[in-house]
């Protein structure tokens, strides 16, 4: 989709998600300066179009919106701290990866030379930046997002303002990590149990996707406990899966694999039934995290 | 779907799966026959056509298969225990929850008594049973799932054979209940991380559904790399992941937040950098989880 109005865009930090974002852009028409800190990473963007910058001061002073797109927060850090009054008026856009109290300390270095900042977060990998498939969520000033929403839907179909507090991007991405992280670990878990077993671990995927799509299907319902602070039993009350926790643990155990894993979890529910929580649904579970083990 | 030659089924145990089953089999035309330890839970299964056995013996006796839900394996010993060789030359197939230890205990315990064992597991909360979106998985001797296979298919449309290891269903089931758990947990945590930071839940599940989503793709080949024992890249290396393993567990303890679960998903990732995986990608995990921690 061509922005008919393209706005110039300056993109910095060319590895391969920078020069994805810097790709998308020029193919939606957009005049696009780019720079890296180290050189010949421009050589293919510059061939499509892309305007090489000769430092960050005259990369950022080429355009009024500035994706940034580093290595880690203290990249940033380093990106911005020599950028003199070059950044007033315009607006960055920082979608490395880093913590939000990181996202909160640049948008005060960004606010103290004049700029507005605009904390992002990419879920999606570079082969996909720009197409309808790409999620990248942003938290900052509304009024920045918006002035440059058309440009930010150049990089990904499902373009989301989450928030003015600049750490709810950062903050959103690593719930949405966290959560993969689980994912995989449940999987990897149940394919080391079966391959104990003899089963390979392809021939677990399908049942392993079907147990997955059906969690997934519960999420709605949890989600709305969770607001609601009321669990009303929907598949099975903690009690009763924390019978067939015990199961996951024996299992293990007689095979000889890991158990951490299913204690860890075991444990996780042996904590919510002695808060009271057994005949509850499986979202009361939520206490348990909102509250450390310790406290 | 009807089968013309529908033979006679009986359902013993009458919970809320066990009458979704024999209400399965009604429906597909099945003379059905039912039998509950305790009484007075028969009655609406009688109204749609169950003859009601006045005794397990008689239940068992009234079909050459016999499907058993009951609360747990204790309650499937228990029910086995006093048959005399009314099981002679019949299938018993057990869809209560159990080990795979159990399953294969009942198997010995059914061939003593002439009888031929199937193992089942269900995948299904009872309001899908009969439907193609339910899920059941057998493991026993092949000749008697085959055999009575197109009535196993009323209780599911999903019905898979898994092999001839009795403890095999059992296997799948906690292997799939466990990544169910991990998924739950994972957006629990994910919830109460946003929800610290003043975020619903439910604005979360669009995110976490992709997250989900997006991993349950990766699956098929992280199987794959898990049967070659080679896990290249596919995404990041774990290196990389651990990186925002740390950022997870700092935003957990900034935000007062358990940082239990983050904590342990990063050990288990540090595990695998100790021993020598942190450029593969993270499937090479399973390597952690095939091997006990302490070993």
């Amino acid at each position: 989709m061509r922005d008919l109005d393209a706005g110039p865009v300056t993109v910095i930090g060319l590895g391969l998600m920078g020069q994805a974002l810097a790709g998308a852009f020029l193919r939606d028409g957009r005049p696009t300066t780019v720079w890296n800190r180290t050189e010949g990473k421009a050589g293919e963007l510059v061939a499509q179009g892309a305007r090489l910058a000769g430092s960050a001061d005259e990369a950022v002073a080429a355009s009024p919106l500035v994706v940034v797109c580093v290595s880690d927060q203290h990249a940033v850090h380093g990106l911005v701290e020599p950028l003199g009054d070059v950044l007033e008026g315009r607006v960055l856009v920082n979608l490395s990866s880093g913590t939000s109290q990181a996202a909160r300390d640049t948008a005060e270095q960004v606010a103290k030379r004049g700029g507005a900042y605009l904390a992002g977060a990419i879920m999606a990998v570079p082969a996909t930046i720009g197409t309808a498939q790409a999620t990248i969520v942003y938290s900052g000033p509304k009024a920045a997002f918006d002035r440059h929403e058309p440009a930010l839907r150049s990089l990904a179909g499902r373009t989301a303002y989450l928030g003015a507090d600049h750490g709810l991007a950062a903050l959103h991405e690593v719930a949405v990590l966290s959560l993969m992280w689980n994912v995989l670990n449940g999987f990897l878990h149940g394919a080391a149990l079966l391959g104990a077993a003899g089963v390979d671990a392809s021939a677990f995927v399908p049942l392993a996707k079907e147990g997955v799509s059906t969690v997934s299907d519960w999420l709605d319902g949890y989600a709305r406990q969770i607001d609601e602070g009321a669990y009303p039993v929907l598949d099975s009350t903690i009690d009763t899966h924390l019978a067939a926790m015990e199961h996951v643990v024996e299992e293990s155990e007689a095979l000889g694999v890991d158990a951490e894993l299913p204690r860890f979890v075991k444990a996780l529910a042996e904590r919510a039934v002695a808060g009271g929580r057994g005949g509850d649904g499986y979202a009361a579970m939520i206490e348990s995290f909102r509250t450390p083990a310790s406290a």
